[in-house]
């Protein structure tokens, strides 16, 4: 009667399911190709990484489950989660304790990507093939403290297990990559590259800017006391991170908006950020302008340009204020893009060897603006559902929102974006049974035919992520 | 072949269908919690109350059907709709024409709501079975007559048949609550409790505005004639409404604006609004004031607070001067909820004890917005679809954009929001049935189990509201 | 397994096929009533029409297929789109190059709107089954350049084949609709007829307002030197219109932004119109105020007025200026109306015998704002999904979002609102495929009868388009 698990996600429709199943068939054991994500590179340097507790390993960096552990009421000192005053961990609580918690309220989690990722995750990757609760929690507890110090779940054993083809992580423009470095220098064959994330020292808004500027200054041995020189400094930044295998960068901004400063005006901002004197519209313009830089840099060197709109990040200022960014109090809000990207489109659009992908967190935007640009302009494509999106409904909403006017190859497929290190192969399998069963829906109405669908869904598993982010060499 | 009415609402798949009726079967009967809505307590006082003509019940208190009628040309006065000026009923049309302009044009609401809680209140509550029709009006009409002089037709005997375990009903700030009382004394066992509705004595540019508070001045013995009369006078009405059963308040608004005021800011504005001395600015910012004054409020008052955003009401200026308000004709426009609720959230939000139940017109800032913030912030709910979404695809698009983000427990179950008492089980049935089919269709791609399910129907159609309101005692 | 073409766009769930083939029956031979479109009336005035090559016929003038191909690198130029400066045809590639180009990358429209409206017209028109692809293009396009030398493909051949009942072009104001009135004098018996669209002499921003005033001048007989005038000569048009036949107009606005100007403002306005010294402001509050006046023109006339809101045209501006309008680069923008529309809904919102149908891009205002709004003022009707969204998935979410609270009957049917006459039939079949199936997944929940689905088949495919046109006569 109910679904088997090995059948999960698809349509209860008995035709709609075996073809969905056939297609699944088809890409189940393709590689990951990780092109965007948060996994912390150091884990990958060392043969023998400490997970530290399953509290660690699981709770402790997933922003998605503790936010709603606080929804309901629980504290986020009561879970572990290190506050800044205390400088980490003083006064942790015990983990079995925090587990207790976790499993005596998992029920919030039902209907939710969490719950299904973990739920997948412990079955497949650590063996545990019950449902937790209140009761079995000490027991799994346990079993996933064994398994933590069993040698096969070292990362980079599972790396391997997970059959992950190439791994990007993302990393500040002033990092030394020498955690990137290290892997390589190993002998290690596993493929990890940075990914150039310069919001700390774009967003003129940004905590600490000046300091933020001045190790810019050390790390690219340019001294950046001008616009020219910041520029100067950003394009060794981009050059170094290509060398170390980066293909890609990564741009946050709460809007779309892009500008055209002249180089005077420019400077002018910048001077005034320097010295921590900047207007919010200075913030605004600046970021704005820099989206275009960034842009022309790309037109240049060929690095895939990512964009990811529309988030307020900590909202919630007390938490901030405690706990740090990434506290699972980012909250969306709406977002323009037809008039905001105009002046980077006009400038850049039609550089067929460019490549920008947005990223969003407003739906309505998909079929409105998304969909008609990524349908027309040559440089731009659309990446997957992102953060609440990345979801059995959100994926499916993306998909019957966005193919019909942008078609399937101005998408770039999907990635995982996640810190949640073994979670990777959970995520990516949702992902392509979502894309099975939605290409077997359409089979089943004659939109496209058998032929069709199984060479769509190798390439929403496997061939787009690799092909949007150049990693095909 | 096609669908019996046991089955309706429920998906065609028979695999689904199956789960969705053994969900249905555990909630079905459960007693009906209405926590929000606007029956006359008028109605409940009497032991022999007389309900009018079938028209007078079904069509002149439903905005839903007279709007729609008027929007093919049918003026409102020829449904006896009662106009301003003429003080009431002057020239009203006979009742039993009205009944046929009706039924003569009832294809107008194929696929509306309003066919499906006509049509099964009818039939459950009246035991009409026909479909009615331009023939059999008439017939219809008798029948509807004959059972309203039924004393089982009487209100009180009708809310022990619903078997309604309590009924809220939603009073201005100044009303004395004398039916409330009336029903209390009357020795009649049925709970029904009053919610605080102060909306005509806070929106300063409500009509009539110093006369309310004139109002107000007499019912809590304060003279307001200051701010911090004002709100003492507030203080004071909560008070009585929570010794008269209330659990809640309620607050409607335009835009989900909040600001914190100085007291001396406070005053000058409610000085001038006093004297009618107001800008547009004037009543927005005062307005997103007295929101944080009202949750400030409830956080000492235990008083669950309920926020319904974004109708632009009485959008239609000829028929607010002849007809006044609720004529089917409040619009809803555009919500932004992230930055507008930041000041009430950064003082309030995490006040565990506090619960405040948003309701909105916009659909798009449910995955957007309000899941994102109602799964996080401690103080936050979010109520269920509201008024032209409070459907079979409102309730979908509900659940399906909320649940993943917001999980279900930071949602408040069903609320039926009518005037139109006899369709009370039919609403809450169809939310019952929707619940089901969605659980059902949950349960078959894998997403929750059956266990699970069978806890998660109760919850939604009985215990979330129950808790969500503090209920429980 | 897979669905058969006879039974395409239809679920399936074998009970909801069943049902949506039957109501599709009644549907599939109905006549086309083709309402709102923009053939070329000069097709049809000859009775030995020149196609040209397949590529004329099929890709020139089809912009959805070509911005795709754009989209993925493919520059128009090598598509022989012609372009502005070249006056036209100059180095035109060769249509078969051309044509094995779009073949090549015919996999980029799967899932597409665009594919199955091709796939669909060449096999129901011309006769090929094959799926177009690199190795069939040559043999393909040999197939179609021998039909279209055969003069059962002649245009008017194929007007009577496709049982078009009537079909409305769109033409500027000052068109003299000498292509109207030659196919009126040519005896044959096809119903053509023009819509008004006074866009180019109304929208005061548009290139060469002053010289289309001009030949308002020239064609009205009136001399526009005035704002009087301006009218005068407008009102002459849309009387001339009328004598030949049109029963619509048609406006295109980026906002619904409405307002009354005194008439000195719009003289004011007006005069720096002339001299073409006019701000973005003074841009929209005359395009706004003349909605109003089309709008008290269409009560006196009554002609059924038109609305298309939405288009932010000619984005890519190196597109524009090379190849001109229309080139598949108009990209949607958030639209608003309950607040726009105010205005000329408290002037002519009640007039009955007023019709005005309002088209838009922004797919979130559906449930928010059109469809109460159509609700409830009798004036107003929502038209069809629009452009990107005249597509199955677009089609299945207007119907979801809208009914529930529109009800059907405030709608006004299908239009397929194409230039590419061969694909008419197959713009109707997909429609009244997705009706059938939209209707009988209503039956199968019981929200309705398949007596009511019966007849709101025929009123989607036929009935509501001709009533809501003023064609029954």
């Amino acid at each position: 009667m109910t679904q088997s698990l090995e059948d999960r996600f698809f349509s209860s429709d008995p035709a709609q399911r075996q073809i969905a199943r056939s297609l699944y068939k088809r890409v189940k054991d393709l590689p990951l190709v990780c092109v965007h994500g948060h996994v912390n590179p150091a884990m990958l340097c060392a043969s023998n990484y400490d997970w530290g507790t399953p509290v660690d390993l699981l709770i402790i960096p997933d922003h998605y489950i503790f936010r709603m552990l606080y929804s309901q009421g629980i504290m986020l000192e009561e879970l572990g989660i290190p506050s800044k005053e205390k400088g980490g961990h003083l006064a942790t609580p015990d983990h079995r304790k925090v587990w207790q918690i976790v499993c005596d309220h998992w029920y919030l989690f039902r209907g939710t990507p969490s719950s299904l990722w973990l739920r997948d995750e412990l079955r497949d990757i650590f063996g545990i093939e019950e449902k937790i609760n209140s009761a079995n929690a000490q027991k799994i507890y346990d079993a996933l403290e064994a398994k933590l110090h069993n040698p096969e779940f070292q990362p980079r054993q599972m790396f391997e297990r997970f059959h992950i083809e190439v791994l990007a992580t993302t990393d500040a423009a002033t990092d030394t990559l020498h955690y990137h470095e290290s892997i390589r220098q190993s002998g290690w064959h596993g493929r990890v590259i940075p990914t150039f994330r310069p919001d700390m020292v774009v967003n003129i808004d940004a905590e600490h800017f000046a300091e933020n500027i001045q190790r810019l200054s050390q790390v690219s041995n340019i001294d950046v006391t001008s616009y020219p020189s910041y520029i100067a400094a950003l394009e060794q930044r981009r050059r170094f991170f290509k060398e170390m295998g980066a293909t890609a960068t990564d741009h946050a901004a709460m809007t779309a908006y892009t500008e055209h400063l002249s180089e005077r005006e420019a400077e002018i901002i910048f001077q005034r950020a320097l010295k921590g004197q900047i207007s919010t519209e200075d913030a605004r313009r600046f970021t704005g302008h820099m989206l275009l830089e960034m842009a022309r840099m790309s037109v240049e060197d060929g690095l895939v340009m990512q964009l990811h709109i529309g988030s307020y990040r900590d909202h919630n200022s007390a938490i901030y204020e405690h706990f740090g960014r990434d506290m699972g109090a980012d909250i969306p809000v709406a977002s323009e893009f037809t008039r905001n990207l105009k002046p980077l489109l006009d400038r850049f659009g039609r550089e067929d060897d460019l490549t920008i992908v947005v990223f969003n967190l407003d739906e309505t935007t998909y079929s409105r603006e998304l969909a008609p640009l990524v349908g027309h302009y040559p440089a731009l494509r659309l990446g997957p559902p992102w953060w609440f999106f990345d979801s059995l409904n959100g994926i499916r909403r993306f998909f019957d929102n966005v193919v019909e006017t942008a078609g399937l190859y101005n998408t770039t497929g999907f990635n995982d974006d996640t810190r949640a290190y073994p979670s990777i192969p959970a995520r990516h399998d949702l992902w392509r049974r979502a894309s099975a069963d939605w290409l077997a829906g359409m089979v089943l109405r004659g939109i496209i035919d058998e032929e069709d669908a199984h060479e769509m869904v190798v390439d929403m598993a496997y061939r787009l992520a690799k092909q949007a982010y150049k990693l095909e060499s």
